[in-house]
């Protein structure tokens, strides 16, 4: 199978496409944070992009790159995260439709976020199968298109364009490091990273326990997430065949790291930086946490991936 | 009594001293939150400041304003919050010793930050007898100097620098709000407000369980405060003679809020902003819930006090 795979220019103009669009969210650095790992860390605050999470760039991305014609009877998409919230703020946009199937298992502050972005829900029983034959129908229906969470070359790019915002920000980097889950981020993040200077080192991390992409990675093919089980919940899915294929061309390394590192890097952020990331935002900086990468005295580029977590359930512990 | 109020021209003065030692905090804005309460709000992020608070500009402010041959012994003050680690950061920049005195009961979380910003700590007894006594006995050993935590010229001064960089960055704004404890903050902030645009209205706002402020400014007299139970722990002082004085002078009201609308507050700007704000720095927001003040299509600026929490003492209900 020979995949067309998103070369930098595409993120290039992916990144004119949506520019006035997205937030251009800020860098941050912290000098605590700095010393404890004897590095110089820059945080790309994807937390701070619209609906809370570096999503938005992919779908809005996604959705511009359609025709007028094609997207004039709406978007759908099945998802109970950021993507569906991204897909519906992106569709606003324009005025037109998202469609959105939710398991009717979702969490009521997921339904919620959905709604509030005005999206049109259809529940749908909790499996794949379901998901997606109740999504065909409704495209079948409206005429609505489709927007893939990750496998597709229009998302892929627009996820880069947070790395190409970061490193045109701190100019060279040694290192960039990116969560992994479905691969659309650090895809997109290899991508711009190795467009731009190509000497920088991609690195992927993964939670332990949903850990396929990391064995997919070291394997060289695709082994799907079966029963993952972490508290990084964006980072679920198992990887597609195009954003597979860019991370064995692209991407360095993919470590994983557990699941009490991932809540200790996310209190580190918290406490040290005063900003709210969800859990799989936190887990480049368990790498770090775990010395799973040779860091010292490097200078390291985290994309912080969202900042969607639920306050009335979070792992710190309560005394 | 004839105090000498700081003026305009001093928190000039006192910006030009300190501006290279602290943190130049960002004005964040947030759609959502705007459009919950129909005004533009600007937000002034001293969560962000140095050990993640304002107080670290009044001690900066009040340690350089003192003589090399003055500050050479170095410097002390009694407290176990954001004051006593923004003197020992403000020390340390000058390589002179701080003396902390706090209760032996103080939280370990709170010893720990003292500790981590290189503080010499003596404990006392939790009484504010013992600790002036303790204070007191230190001074005079090691001839350090006393830096009080709000009722004094140069900390007022201080504290003003982050409303002169509020309204520097947005222009006129109709109301500025900041919380009132002990009045250096909401003191600095009138007296810079007023001294850029004599027609921008200052409110200070107080937990209602805390309410000494508000009983003093309507009285015309200080109140002592008297057993405070508030989560909004920054705010527990009383009002010194010349905060209170600042404030008859330059505030144009004080409202109180309820603990579950400072709770409130903080879960708005912790979901919708994605920041950390501890809840002192809350209490002006959650006036804005009780609708306390006119603040409809209003442009108003809000100072975030800081963003010193105890992730393991969250207010947020757990399911």
């Amino acid at each position: 199978m020979n995949l067309l795979l998103p070369k930098y220019s595409d993120i290039v103009d992916a990144h004119e496409r949506i520019r006035e669009y997205i937030h251009r969210t800020p860098v941050m650095t912290s000098k605590s944070i700095n010393s404890i790992f004897k590095s110089e860390l820059y945080f790309k605050c994807e937390n701070f992009q619209k609906v809370g999470a570096f999503k938005f760039r992919g779908a809005t991305n996604a959705i511009l790159s359609l025709s007028e014609n094609k997207m004039k009877n709406g978007v759908g998409t099945h998802s109970s995260g950021n993507h569906a919230a991204a897909v519906c703020m992106a569709a606003g946009l324009h005025d037109i439709p998202a469609y959105i199937v939710m398991p009717h298992t979702a969490p009521a502050i997921k339904i919620k976020a959905v709604k509030g972005y005005g999206g049109k829900i259809t529940f749908c029983e909790p499996t794949l199968e379901s998901r997606e034959t109740v999504m065909q129908k409704i495209l079948d229906e409206t005429g609505a298109v489709f927007i893939p969470p990750f496998n597709d070359f229009g998302i892929i790019s627009g996820q880069g364009t947070a790395a190409k915002e970061l490193i045109e920000e701190t100019g060279s980097l040694d290192i960039v490091m990116a969560p992994v889950g479905g691969g659309g981020l650090v895809s997109g993040t290899a991508i711009a990273a190795k467009g731009i200077s190509p000497g920088t080192k991609v690195i992927a991390v993964e939670p332990a326990n949903a850990d396929d992409a990391y064995r997919s990675f070291h394997a060289g093919r695709i082994f799907p997430s079966v029963n993952p089980k972490t508290i990084a919940d964006g980072l679920l899915t198992s990887l597609g065949p195009l954003t597979f294929a860019v991370i064995m061309k692209n991407v360095d390394d993919i470590v994983t790291v557990s699941e009490s590192s991932i809540i200790n890097a996310m209190r580190i952020i918290w406490e040290r930086m005063k900003i709210i990331v969800e859990p799989s935002g936190a887990v480049p900086l368990a790498a770090l946490v775990e010395e799973k990468v040779d860091f010292q005295g490097k200078r390291i580029g985290i994309i912080l991936s969202g900042g969607n977590v639920d306050l009335d359930k979070l792992p710190f512990s309560r005394t």
